[in-house]
Order: C-alpha cells, then structure tokens, then sequence
C-alpha cells in the first residue's frame, strides 16, 4: 500500500510545510523516528526524543508547528497539535489487517428471529443464537458463539473464538479481542451443610460504546443486578470483571487485572497490569493504580496509589523479609531505650534479655 | 415468567406467613431487598439490612422466623432457617437461560464409538473424539472439544468453546465455563545441553462431582499421576491449576489464582482472588488466604492467612520502600545505641558515620 | 500398549546392565520411584531419593552409573547420564494422546492460497485464512483459527480452540496449547479529548523454533515492530505478553506472568508464576525471578531476584502491615534517641510526644 503525504494531511485535515512538491512524498510504511528510512513516514512522539530529529531519514513527519525548525529539510512535514494523537490516526491506513468480508460464512449457523443489519459479516464456524440483534457492519469473528437475544451495536468487531452468552447487550464500535468470555456466570454460591449451591446469576453485561476488551479476558454477568461497563473504557488482556462490578466511562485496565465482585470503579482510572481489586469498593474517578498494586479499600479521591515491593536480589530480599517480621520486635527494643533514656536513675537497672 | 408465593414455599419446603391471601400473590421478578417494589420477591441476606426491611415493598420476602415482626404486612412472607441459601435455591426459578436442547446439533462431529446418556444436548461447531463416554443429561456447548476416551457424567454442563483433552474423567452436575482448558499438558521440561526436553504429559484429570470451574480457567493433566479436583469444590475464571495438584472437596478458589505442580490443597479451604501458591506445598484443611497471598510454605492448621502490602498514596509507598530497605541500618543504629546505653563510660567515643 | 527394556535402552542409545536376560523384560508403564511395580520403568530423578531405590519393584530403572550398586538385582537397568533427561526422553513412548490424523477433517475451511505441506493434520470446524503456510507434518487443532498470511513451521503443533491472527510467523517444532491467542492486537491507544484513539497495530508476532506456549495465553502483535519469542522458549498457561516483548533463547516462563510493552527478557531466564514486568524494561540473561515477582526495573546481571512478602497468619500480617506504616516515626524516634546520646547536656530538655 502506498499514500501520498498530502493524503496523509488530508486525512488528519491538517497543513503540509517542507519542501514544495512535499504533498507528492510517497509513503508506504510507518516507522519509528530511529529507525525510519525513505518511504516511510515517523512522528515525534515526545519531546524527549527531539535530538534524533534533524538525523531523522523518514520521507515524511508528522511534527509540531514549534519543531518544523528542527526537521531534516528532506522530509515533507504535516503540521499537527499531537504528533502522537496524529500517529495513532494514520496508523490505520497502514493496516494489513483483512478487511471483514461482509458477509455470511456459509459454515455459520444462525438461529430464528435474529435480526442482522446492513454489511454484517459473520465469520466461519460460528453461532448465534435465537433473538439475537447484530448492528450494521458488526463483526462476528470464526468461532464465535452469540447466546440468544443478545445486541451488539454498530461496527463493533469480535475476534475469533468470542463467546457472549445471553442477553448481554454491547454497544457501538467496540472491539472484543479473541477468546474473550463475556456474560459467564458470576461467582455466586451459598454455603449449606451439603455444600455450596449456585446462585443462579440473572443479571447482563451491558458494555457501552467504544469500549475495547482484550484476548481470553472474562466478564460475568450479575447476580440480579448488571455487570457495566461504561463507554469508552479499553481492557487489556486476561483480566476478570466479577459480577456487578462497574466500570466508569474512560477507565484504562491493563492486563491481568482482576476486580472482585460489586466493586465500582470510577472515570478516567487507569489500573496497572496485574492489580487486585477486592469486591464492594468504590474507587474514585481518576484513580491511578501501578502495577500489582493490592487495592482493599476505595478511594474517595483522584491520585496515584501504589504497593508492592520491587525486586531485590534473593539475598537481600531474604533478610529484608526477616528484619520485616521482626519490626515488632524492634519497635519493642526502642520503646526500652527510650524508657531508660526517660528514666535515667534506673538506667543500670533493666538488662537486654535479646539483643537479637 | 411469573411464579406465586405459594409455589416459591412449596420448591423451598417452606411455610407461608403474612397475610391470608399470600400465597395468591404473583411474583415475577427477584430483586435486592433495597430495589425490590410489587411484583418481586426479595430476601434478607445479612442481619444488618434489618433496618430496611420495614420499608421494603416486595411483594414477597424470605425471612427467618424472628424477622417475621419487622415484615411490612403487605409482604407474603416465606418463612426459612437461611434466607441467602434459600435465595440461591429459588433463584434458578428466575434464570432466562436458554434450556438445552437436548439434542444433536447437526454439524456436531461425533467420533466413532461415542456413548451418549440419555438426553444428553450436543451444541453446534463440536468434536467429540472416539470412545468418549457423555452421560445422561450432560449439555455440550457450542464450539467445545472433547478429546478422546473423556468421561463426563450426569447432567454436567459445559459452556461454549470449552476444551477437554483426552482421558479426562469429570464427574456428575459439574458446570465448566467457557473457554476453559481441562487437561492441557503440565509444564514438565528437562534440561538438556540442547534446551528443555519436553516431558510427556501421561496423567489425566480427574474431576468430581458438582464440581464448578469458571471461564478461561486451565487445569492441566498430570505428569505421571493424575491432577485431582475433589467433589463439591469451585473455581473462578481465569485460574491455573498445574499438574498434579490436588485440590481438597469444598474448596472455594476466587479468580486468577494460581497453583503450581504437585501443591495439594486440604478440603473448605478459601482461596483468595489472585493468591499464587508454590508448588510440592501442602495446604491443611480449612485455610483461608486473603487476595495476592504469596504461599511459599505449607500450613499445618486451619486458620486465616494474609501477606501483601495494601496500597498507600504512591508518595508514602516510596517512602515505605525507601524505608524497608534500610531496615538493615535501622536495626544496626537500634544496636549502636543499646551498646551505647550499655557501656556508659565509652558513651563518648564511637560517632554516628551516617544518620540517614 | 508395551516395550522391551532392549528398546527403552535403544531409544537413549544407552547400555543395559543388571540380570542377563535384562533386555526382554516387558514394561508397559512409567511411573515415580516409590509407586512403581512389576511392569513399571522408573528413574532415579534426583540423589536424594537414592534410599528409596534398594526397595524400589519396578522392572525397569533409569540409572547412573554411579548407582548401580544400589539398583535391586531384579530390575532391569538402563544405565544413563541423566536419568531425568532420559525420563523425558521416554515419556513419549508412553503417551496414549491419539496421533494426528495427517488428514483434512472435512468441516476445515481452508480459503484460497493457502500452502499445505507433506502430511499436514487439520482439525474439524477449522478455519485457515488465505495466504498461509503449513509446514510438513503440522498440525491445527480442532476448533483453530488461523489468520491469513500465517506461517507455520514443520512439525509444530496447535490444539484446539487457539487462535493465530494474520501475518504470525510460528518456526518448527513448536506446540501451542488450546485457547492459546497469538497476535490480537496490541494494547495501545492514544489519549485525546475525545477518549482513547486506538492505535492500529502493524506488527506481527515472531515465534522461533521448539517453543511451547501454554493453554489460554495471550502474545499480542507489535505495534509498529515485531513481538519477537526466540528459540526454545517455553511458556506456561495464561501469560500475557505485550506489544513489541522480546523473549531471549531457552528462557523459561511459569503460568500467569504478565510483560509489559517493549519489555525485552534475556536469554536463559526463569520467570516464576504470576511475576509481572514492567514496560521498556531490560532483563539480563539468566535473570530468575521468583514467583509474583513485581519487576519495576531492568536487571543488568544474572542472579536470582525475588520481591513479595510470604504469608502469616492473618492477625501477625495486620500488625506487620500497621508496623510498616510506622516506619517514618520508628526512625524518627530512632533518630530523636541518637540526637539525645550526642548531646548528653540537653538530654533532659526534649520530651517524647508520642510514644506509640
């Protein structure tokens, strides 16, 4: 695939400076500013990296009005506010990705009453079920398997091997990655003397509209009440939303987070890879939570929140894990000194029994 | 779906109180008790929502007997000795779960020399393998793979897109979530000058009866001996059981867990959300460990475990870690006072070199 | 199924000692040291089982040299380097996993263009996208999917129900375990005032030869460049790797680890289950990492690292975890007491304020 620079402007609607005939710049690939030769187009993504600017080879930039001073005088620039925005927007046009075909496979089996809109496509192998409403250009990816009466709205896309079990209802132009399980049953059970019986879970999932869910990643349906996950809010990979929990508009999770069941998490979040929620918290909009951070309170207000302790070599870490569960026993070992040092005329009088 | 109040305490084995005509009353939805109005049953879970209970409009409750004068008397009340339990067993009145099918889905692939049950129900896209014995009322979801020789029992279940590699043996009324794995191979290697030398993986799983294993969940096949899951016991989505563990009846595992090789679990045991347990380890019966417990060592009694560090503000986490691992120089300045309180006459001479 | 102890030994290419006639005794099973019995071929896998080897009844043993003596007369011995590796080695010979079919199951769909090698095996309710290339003796697994573009290398295996998005490269000798998703799209999108902008996801995912990647694992497609998994790497089930990782030769991953974006792991590592890595970062080969290890850093030598706080009973944890938090007055008293030593004169005048 080949495109001009000026179809790249066009495309982000935005002006060309470098050298005259810079709009006829052919461009074929997007590279990284380091590693970009002719043919492709770059971008500065921070400013960080403005010194490999003027070495840059790139064909064509996207840049910043204030950098045009440091751009090679080869590359044919277009203009943009966020260079990084502006790469995320072309990246697009450089897919290889298989456009959807369109439509029906002929392997896929489709249940009565389902009601499927314009330029649907539904790939092989795969199922939906009775009741079911497909929006115009939906995507169902080979493998999947729609329960019945579901809704996915307009130009939402799953991947392969998808299941969404009944009921569930999915915005517009969202993106399910493969393998992700959405509407399973959620962890209910009584204990009883003959053992844990299931709670039948009578909720949904509803998931709003630009919302992205990544591979093998699992969703559950509520026990009476839904699952929400609200608009725009993008989930990364094998990360588990427990019944009833509730996402706020915006929210980012990176992969392998797990939230326990009912927690209400706020806007514009954003969860590192691996943290744990436990169930029933309430969690501020504009959370920020690092990486396997333990979360088992809520917060009542935005900021950066941490925990976790970082590698040490396994011999430090050893002794920093004994000295750790003797701090009672050090905070002892000082509150004695403080008393004798309180108590100066006894001070001959009481003897360390441990030292240790 | 409606249902009266007379129905609801005839499937509980329950008695009817409240006003004369309660058992006439329709009933069509189950709700919590603080959203409940007229047409839902609801239920007193805990005793501390007592001081709702007067202000509930649901036209049907399940109460315990001492609760019976804090009813609104509109309620047709059911009177039971557990309400949450008897909340679980009601609640698959109100499921709007699709009943299987009780049939063969025509692009099912049945292998030679299966057996099937009686009403065993077959789901669309399916391979089930040569020998493999599905017993009566036992539910293949779409989309799901059995290998060869696999016995599953009576009225078990198995969601979409589930896979059961050969040899498996799952009991009876066991319910396997989709996308879940059961009987991949253990991650057994040996090291070689060449690399990892892949070991054969030559154990089964065995699962018991009523047994729940939750969406994308792996439990893989034993190394020589079997991986065993006892009856009664219930996993969440998302979990890793390696091979050879063995995993003690009634034990309840939260999300994301994960247990390596050959760690057996006692039975009731509780397992928090993301706990991680090393292998060879040996866990009594009845232990319970928070969320993220890092199980390093074996219990020998039953009791509550933790670790983990919950999260603090990210400034006064860096301070924490800053602070622990000076823990070493913490306890040597501890010491350098005790010597000094201790030989009072050298008091004077050794100087602090560093009093961060 | 059954073998000679002749042919177990021609197998490892390794001599046979013990009773004359050692070669025609009948094995038709493997088992460990303390359960084997007449049928059975066992190993010594480590020197400190050697005590149990006197007693031992298997007909059969995998020995060293060095161990002879100690071998019951009645068994058979196969007399090897490294009898763990030439446990390995045999395993295979008693694996009762059906053999591929080397056949084209007729529910495969198989698009245009694509390149099928000798003795290919192509499960049912497949889907092969055109443009790939399977590899002679390869084999897709029921219920796969395979993007288009796809290449496959010989010999490799995919189970079931895995996904393989467009343009994935795969080397020889590889197995990919069921549910497995390899090249979804990375985790990347950029932030505007409008939300998230996805950012497409040009890259592809590089697997080199002899590599085993677990049930249910996510390896997302780079960003702009490749995801790159290098030779004789193995992976456990449910890991997640990110965007543009890198994976050096021979290392090592247990379940549930999760690596961020750009992180590169070295050659030769070991990661423990449900260890977490940072993004952007460098680990140094033969880097090992205990389990849940949290990696906010890169390491720039070999070792073993390890992080995280093993369990205690759960009233010792809470009071570990208040002392912690403590750690800024402990060493302000600390501090305060040290200041009170060297100025023996003012030693009265300060009062403590708070003791606890």
């Amino acid at each position: 695939m080949t495109i001009t620079a000026r179809k790249i402007a066009e495309h982000l609607q935005a002006s060309l400076a470098g050298n005259a005939d810079a709009g006829d710049t052919i461009i074929d690939r997007l590279a990284p500013l380091d590693q970009a030769g002719p043919g492709d187009v770059s971008f500065l993504a921070a400013d960080k990296y403005l010194k490999s600017l003027p070495d840059c080879r790139a064909s064509a930039l996207l840049l910043k009005e204030s950098h045009l001073g440091d751009a090679p005088s080869t590359a044919a620039v277009v203009v943009v506010s966020d260079p990084y925005l502006a790469y995320a927007r072309i990246s697009h046009l450089f897919s290889q990705e298989p456009a959807p075909a369109k439509a029906i496979h002929s392997s896929a089996i489709i249940e009565s009453g389902v009601q499927l809109g314009e330029g649907v496509s539904i790939g092989a192998h795969t199922l939906i079920e009775s009741g079911t409403i497909l929006g115009d250009g939906s995507v169902i990816g080979p493998g999947s398997v729609i329960g019945a009466r579901v809704r996915i709205g307009a130009n939402t896309v799953l991947k392969a091997n998808v299941t969404v079990h009944h009921d569930v209802v999915i915005g517009d132009q969202c993106m399910i990655h493969s393998g992700a399980v959405i509407g399973g049953d959620g962890f209910g059970f009584a204990p009883s003397s003959a053992g844990w019986v299931k709670i039948a879970q009578l909720g949904r999932v509803i998931v709003g509209n630009r919302v992205e869910i990544g591979s093998n990643t699992t969703i559950d349906r509520g026990a009476i009440a839904d699952t929400v996950i609200e608009d725009g809010v993008i989930i990364d990979n094998l990360s588990m939303l427990a019944h009833n929990v509730r996402i706020g508009r915006g929210t980012a999770m990176a992969a392998q987070v797990g939230i326990a069941g009912s927690t209400r998490i706020g806007a514009h979040c954003i969860l590192g890879g691996q943290a744990g929620f436990a169930g029933h918290l309430d969690i501020a909009d504009g959370s920020h939570f690092t990486g396997q951070a333990m979360v088992t309170k809520g917060t009542t207000e935005s900021g950066a929140y941490s925990s976790g302790w970082p590698i040490q070599p396994a011999r430090e870490w050893r002794r920093t894990v004994a000295r750790l569960r003797q701090l009672d026993k050090l905070e002892a070992r000082l509150k004695a000194l403080e008393h004798r040092l309180d108590s100066p005329d006894t001070e001959q009088t009481p003897k360390k029994e441990d030292s240790e």
